[in-house]
């Protein structure tokens, strides 16, 4: 065993999405894209959908097919990117729900498809996906007679609850979809936490699934534990690593380990990650470097076998704030290298 | 088609290990670890292969076995992380050649695989991987008995061909092995680069292969399109993406790409990243968000099917100054959404 051992908590997802939906109180759905931000999108969903999910989110349609493969017939599979050139055999052997985002993805979905399912995604203030308002007043008319099955739109700023973008998008929302019997949605995992104004008939957490802020009160899901290669003592003056940018100023074991950016552990964080030990925290010296970390483990009392950067002890948040970026980020980076384990 | 399309040169990577050995003029190997910095090892060494390269290199066993498929019988495949616990069925199975980096490591490889290739990576001065000088002068005689195939070790700082750090570690090398008549190497690219004295009999490229720095005379390997998703008219005042970050300063057109951090392209990169249209160059307004771009393309003439984000226009390293880090870490973090297609 020469690379990191990745554990996925599969009951610790379900049990945040229960949690989710609970707050919620509405149909909650399941954002799996990302390869469900990169723990298995087949195994996360497969049990998301014993636990009662039925309805599923991806960003593309190529996700949307290897998930209908895994998930089989039933489950509602929606697709954030909509009905893109190419796609359309795909959207309908696979029985994909696009969201359709402007009025040439409409076109091309009724000339190609015009009994299949869709969804709306409108914009409300993001300008990243969705129809603009006064697209979707042109051709909402036509839109509704052919029965979309969502209405939906996507918050730019619900991690920050007092952020007054999120009032805004919400009146947004509530103005382009006055009147219209059709189901709707705006949350996902921020916006379910901002409270019932939000929520609509269905929320669709993502990240809160998966352990990651701003669900502070998720269950974390990962663990991940890398082996140590070897362990050698440098002198005072001694430098480690590329760039000889880690100078010993006593004398220090430093441990080896087995993996790098190349596994997703972000080069930026380098010299300030720490990893643990039995309860000790450990601190990263050196750059990160591609399929190896080196680590002062001078304080602890025994030679580990391996040091654990993803844990009880340290959440994705924690590790991704040694690099300046976000959990999600850090999930989505894991790589291919590691042996994976699902626990149930 | 709704992901991007990465598009993978061999006949580059080829033409580059070809320069390079005509640099060093001395045994010329093949770094494919990571997945061949995430460009597929397996092709790609075969391809080194039919060129005439017969040693290659990884990180892990577990990487070694996956080569040995893809190559068959005949070339050495050594192992830079050398023989781990739990190691040993694969890497007779597949005929591995652990490079061995402590006395731990010899005499776990000893005592399992007495008549099994092994070599050896000894430390001068980067702390990272190898035998310490005075482990190494206790177990020399006792080792070179035992035939390795190589002594090695790997430069801290040889993308700057001025640091003193590669003098002092060429002496070092010199030092520990002095006396010995066995293959020796000590250069990757930046090393190969440094000039004859430190060829020895092997060199051991791996960036320079897939075109990244410190090999300025690299052909561009990958090329990355990016499709476009949908473009809208913002007009002065609204904002673009997460957190509300970009406003527009004049009426834009703002394209959404159908690529983000979770196929590689890394968050950091944000508002410094450019991408290409026919030649003419456009900025990422707003967040790097999981799965999308947001880029101003109020520049163009046409509406554009998709941008381009790596090509003969921009390269690995360019983008890598975009995220303050280096074109290793771009390579491997490319991600596992796109369509691949690899030339010859």
């Amino acid at each position: 065993m020469s690379t990191g051992l990745l554990t996925i908590d599969l009951a610790a997802i379900v049990a945040n999405w229960q949690a989710l939906a609970k707050i919620a109180s509405v149909e909650t759905a399941a954002v799996v894209k990302a390869n469900a931000y990169g723990l298995d999108a087949g195994r996360v969903a497969q049990h998301l959908a014993n636990a009662g999910a039925r309805q599923f989110f991806v960003a593309a349609t190529e996700e949307g097919v290897a998930l209908r493969q895994a998930l089989g017939d039933g489950p509602v599979i929606s697709v954030f990117s909509g009905h893109m050139e190419g796609d359309t055999q795909s959207i309908a052997d696979a029985s994909l729900t696009p969201m359709l985002n402007s009025a040439q993805q409409m076109q091309r979905h009724f000339a190609a498809l015009p009994n299949h399912s869709f969804g709306i995604q409108l914009d409300t203030g993001m300008n990243r996906l969705g129809m603009e308002p006064a697209e979707w007043a042109g051709l909402r008319s036509e839109i509704i007679e052919k029965g979309p099955t969502l209405l939906m739109s996507h918050l730019a700023c619900a991690d920050d609850p007092d952020h007054p973008m999120n009032a805004q998008q919400n009146a947004a929302f509530e103005d382009m979809t006055q009147g219209v019997s059709l189901p709707r949605s705006l949350a996902a995992t921020g916006g379910t936490l901002l409270g019932a104004a939000y929520h609509y008939d269905m929320v669709r957490p993502g990240i809160g699934l998966y352990g990651g802020e701003p669900f502070g009160a998720a269950h974390p899901v990962v663990t991940l534990d890398i082996p140590v290669i070897q362990i050698r003592d440098v002198a005072v003056g001694e430098t480690v690593g590329y760039g000889n940018v880690w100078t010993a100023t006593r004398p220090s074991k430093i441990a080896t380990i087995a993996a790098g950016y190349a596994d997703g552990l972000i080069r930026a964080m380098g010299p300030n990650a720490k990893l643990h030990s039995d309860g000790m925290e450990v601190p990263v010296v050196g750059r990160v470097s591609m399929d190896l970390i080196t680590v002062d483990v001078t304080a602890l009392p025994d030679a580990p076998q391996s040091l654990q950067l993803l844990g009880a002890q340290q959440s994705v948040d924690e590790v991704a704030s040694f690099a300046g970026t976000i959990g999600y980020e850090i999930l989505t980076s894991l790589g291919t290298r590691y042996q994976k384990h699902w626990t149930e």
